[in-house]
């Protein structure tokens, strides 16, 4: 079977509900995902996964317990295991995740954001 | 040490060489890499690894042996392991990769264009 195209702007189509992830690929034991930010997300770490955040559209602001970065459409920024991070959006925005399959999006922190398993968009 | 954001334009500006990878992030033992490519690349495969082509500019031509398809601007392609492909564009195109760390560019077909291990952009 010949691998199949994706398009992400039809995809991102697809997403009615802001920060929960939906599925558009799996390789290598990781997920890739799609995502809508509106607002801010919750403080969390994940102990085992790093994270990157590749923005399709918007802006999105990443902060740390430090300090905070602007992530513009066309870049992205990895978040490593174990540092504290919280995305918000203050327009919506649209990015692309690479992670782990076991990943979890609300890390140790929990909470009624968390989505444990994203379905497939 | 807060993360950096990257800039995927700016960091294709650095990119010189046809079909030669450069990494610009490693996470979970995975690269993500950007590849400019322009003419026909050599048939091969990769027995361990999945690999993820996101299109950044222009338009990528995915040959397999059974056919190809177009993958252009803002859609991507995962070629599972295994599967013989050969990417070719007729005009420049940019493309990421997401990828294991251990893979090699031109599977186990080897030869002149073999980048065993990609620099930093």
């Amino acid at each position: 079977m010949t691998p199949s195209v994706v398009d992400l702007s039809e995809k991102l189509t697809r997403i009615s509900k802001h920060w929960t992830p939906g599925m558009v690929a799996e390789l290598n034991g990781q997920h890739v995902k799609l995502v809508k930010l509106l607002g801010n997300f919750v403080w969390h770490s994940h102990e085992h996964e790093d994270e990157m955040f590749l923005v399709l559209d918007g802006t999105l602001r990443m902060e740390f317990r430090d300090r905070a970065v602007n992530v513009k459409k066309g870049q992205f920024i990895v978040v490593p295991r174990g540092v504290e991070h919280r995305p918000v959006s203050e327009r919506e925005c649209a990015i692309m995740l690479f992670e782990p399959a076991s990943i979890v999006n609300t890390g140790t922190a929990g909470g009624k954001r968390t989505v444990a398993q994203p379905e497939w968009l």
